[in-house]
């Protein structure tokens, strides 16, 4: 008998159902688990450098494998490996956020396996994510101006999903140097943002050219802080003028609300005074564009009681702020709204035949021409997911809580006599060291302060990273705002935390 | 009775599994629905732009919302702005693919939520991903330079999943330009591709700051193409002749397998050639270089009989390709392999002290050092569920269906003397014309094809789109590598292009 050729078959519908039903269940379970028997997980996976690399074979299967098999090694090779950002005793970085609603819009959107390139190419993928955000603006108390509003595609402004704040800074950048270039002004551009920035401003710097590597002072300014470690107004005023008399274009501005370090947030209203100031006296200078990344803080702007930090915003070009870190949507999702969407576009749009199509002639909304990548996937049904499951309300008392939780873990601390808390609190981040003992040199303290994070780690109960403020103090920080963190957890962190000390 | 505050709950477990299993469900059955009755299913969305934005209230809701009533909306709001990409008889553009395994790694990806910015913050994110590019760049015929191999850790070249091919090109130029500083080039670089190129080459120089605009025609060389619309290398070898000439530095070459128009294919070896020669009489001038953007044909190369497509890969810098087009991943998934992860790193790494710990010190890879994001999904797993639940002979022949029935339609449209194949066939796109009648002016000619482009989108029981070559001929492009399409559909495809024409 002759062999037949391998075939092609899917996998059937009855098999998606059952494998389906089944991750389903996973998740489920594996959700449950984190937040009922937190102690059944260690955080931290404990495997070495190489060990999952070497445990899987060097080349693809040639043949079909059972799906049994490959769920198997879910659990055999891949969950040792996982450090578990949901677990409720997570406190590093800045959390991850993740809900059912959420998942079940990742889930749809792969599903659909639509392209929303183009306003033709699935209308509801671009519209549905223009009205959510809107909605999501309107939330956070953005001004009109960076909303679609009711002429969705004659306004001025407009939101987009772009992955991630990187992605942002570096779609601001570009924007904003073509609106430079459009105003004459070519060369030697400069970006401005604060010590305790995010890198990937710096990063996203190099990557537009803007500057010749991550040390490139002389076009990525990296402007003093003061106390409390927001931006310095007048450092920045001051250095805008230098840049001004060697010549040099002042292209954008980075203002950070909330930063990753110790969640400092810099005055955006004292920042656009700088601004006003500086070019009321150069009117021939193209003016800056403001670019304000609310990256893990955006999420709080849901609660009115912190509107303050934005105070300032409608002197702003964009903002951005990304729900998949603390508003219950899974990565990626990160929110960018401009009042200048004609900016981003020109600097960003490039039409070859094969693209060309009546909607896109007649004025429609292309996303592709709002970042780097042309594909794209139906995002925003996450988002609205979210939004609807939860409400605004339910939003705001889960944010509510964690604020809570981070104060009553402020309070303690405050309250044990071998603690700091080094930085002023402004949401859900607490920062503490270990109290230099009378007499310790600032380096034994550290030492001790570092010790203590690393034997918490150890112990793998809770997982919580560090930074170095500026002076160099070593401190552990606290970031509270876990899917499944309630305040219940941060008391047990406290026990675990001070226990140790 | 006092009120209370609003609560924050998450999703119950009870609700998340009937939720989600209804999801399955409802994936299953659009499949299923696409499949077995194709017609049922309009492919493009007939909605007038801004009819979904106003179906839509706009601010989110206060309270929460019942599951049911936004399921409903899925249905109500949601579906009729579809254009069905996953539909059998969608030819238009790239095909973007999508399988139930796919859809479960996006699923599980979503679910455990975990970052994989750093290998610390979950090894097996990492360590999954750098096995499963080995596995991929394996299948296709990758030297083993461009692998992890054995000593993953300590190999020079390696691969890493980007977003799109539009963020890959990105990252090489990014690192060309990084190596091309160290040599002590520092300004006046220059990207050459050839006319028929994506347009996200020109774009991402842009982006880059390689090039001014759009239309920076000294930063960007868009290189003459031969009959068969492959990039020239005497025109190549030309034009950096005389950019060396004039103090320009040659930056990086893009190449393209597979020309989003016609497929078209450049020759690598001898474009390689070309760089051999001419820097070999300018030992001082930094060597450009050499990006692959395979993005659609890449797929093909799990097929020993298209390796004469990567002819010469060994001389290149970096390639990529997208298993969400043709290889049954859903978007996104751009697979990157350079030879030289230290070029590229070298230009994307910043390390503040909020990401430092003792594993990247140690020298483990580190993903986010190879992108502009700074965080990442966990997207190994949808490959590792399709290369295992496929297999690679059942990925061949999937492959295998699409290029014959492109076969059987290349030799359906010859064989009618109204058509004309317009384009050399290399893989699963046919580009179809209507031929001149005699004494008929090309632009009569174009009008008619034009014409049969529209009534047969019109008809809206195939989609396919158009582009115009060189010279000006509209062709119809029917690009023949949908999830779900298999021979028949191609055929019905064709008789219905027959009895329209």
């Amino acid at each position: 008998m002759e062999q037949q050729p391998p075939r092609f078959d899917h996998m059937s519908p009855e098999q998606f159902r059952a494998a389906g039903y089944a991750m389903i269940d996973r998740i489920a379970a594996y959700w449950e688990s984190l937040q009922s028997r937190p102690d059944d997980t260690p955080i931290a996976s404990r495997v070495k450098p190489g060990d999952i690399f070497a445990s899987l074979p060097p080349a693809a299967p040639e043949h079909q494998e059972p799906w049994d098999a490959i769920a198997r090694d879910i659990d055999a090779l891949i969950m040792p490996g996982i450090t578990h950002w949901q677990h409720p005793g997570f406190f590093g970085f800045f959390p991850a956020n993740n809900s059912g609603p959420s998942v079940l819009g990742e889930l749809l959107s792969a599903g659909l396996g639509v392209q929303g390139m183009l306003w033709a190419t699935s209308p509801a993928a671009t519209e549905l994510e223009m009205r959510v955000l809107d909605w999501l603006g309107r939330a956070i108390g953005l001004p009109e101006s960076f909303l679609f509003g009711e002429r969705p595609f004659e306004s001025p402004g407009g939101g987009v999903i772009q992955g991630t704040a990187s992605e942002a800074a570096l779609a601001a950048i570009v924007a904003a140097r073509g609106r430079a270039q459009r105003a004459g002004a070519h060369a030697d551009f400069v970006v401005y943002t604060s010590t305790q920035a995010h890198s990937s401003i710096t990063k996203s710097a190099v990557v537009a050219g803007v500057a010749r590597d991550m040390n490139d002072a002389t076009h990525v300014r990296l402007i003093d802080v003061d106390e409390d470690l927001a931006m310095r107004p007048d450092a920045l005023a001051r250095e805008i003028a230098i840049d001004l008399a060697a010549g040099r274009v002042p292209l954008l501005i980075a203002a950070t609300l909330g930063t990753t370090s110790t969640t400092a947030v810099d005055n955006l209203h004292d920042i656009a005074a700088v601004i006003d100031r500086t070019f009321a006296s150069h009117p021939a200078a193209p003016r800056p564009w403001l670019h304000v990344d609310a990256a893990h803080a955006g999420a709080a702007l849901v609660c009115p009681e912190f509107r303050w930090l934005i105070r300032g915003i409608e002197r702003a070009d964009s903002f951005c702020f990304n729900p998949h870190k603390w508003l219950l949507t899974n990565f990626d999702c990160d929110c960018f709204w401009t009042r200048d969407r004609a900016a981003l576009i020109n600097a960003m749009s490039i039409t070859p035949e094969y693209l060309r199509n009546a909607a896109s002639s007649a004025g429609t909304i292309d996303y592709r021409d709002w970042h780097v990548p042309l594909g794209r996937r139906f995002r925003s049904l996450k988002l609205w997911f979210v939004l609807r499951h939860y409400g605004l309300e339910g939003l705001r008392a889960y944010i509510r809580e964690h604020v809570r939780a981070a104060e009553t873990l402020e309070a303690l601390a405050r309250a044990d006599a071998r603690f700091d808390v080094v930085t002023k609190r402004t949401m859900n981040l607490v920062c503490i060291a270990l109290r230099p003992r009378p007499g310790e040199s600032p380096e034994d303290a550290n030492a001790r302060t570092k010790a203590l994070h690393h034997a918490l780690n150890a112990a793998n109960r809770i997982l919580v990273t560090h930074t170095i403020l500026p002076g160099g103090r070593y401190v552990i920080r606290v970031a509270i705002g876990g899917s499944f963190t309630r305040e219940a957890h941060v008391l047990a962190a406290w026990e675990a935390i001070r226990s140790l000390a």
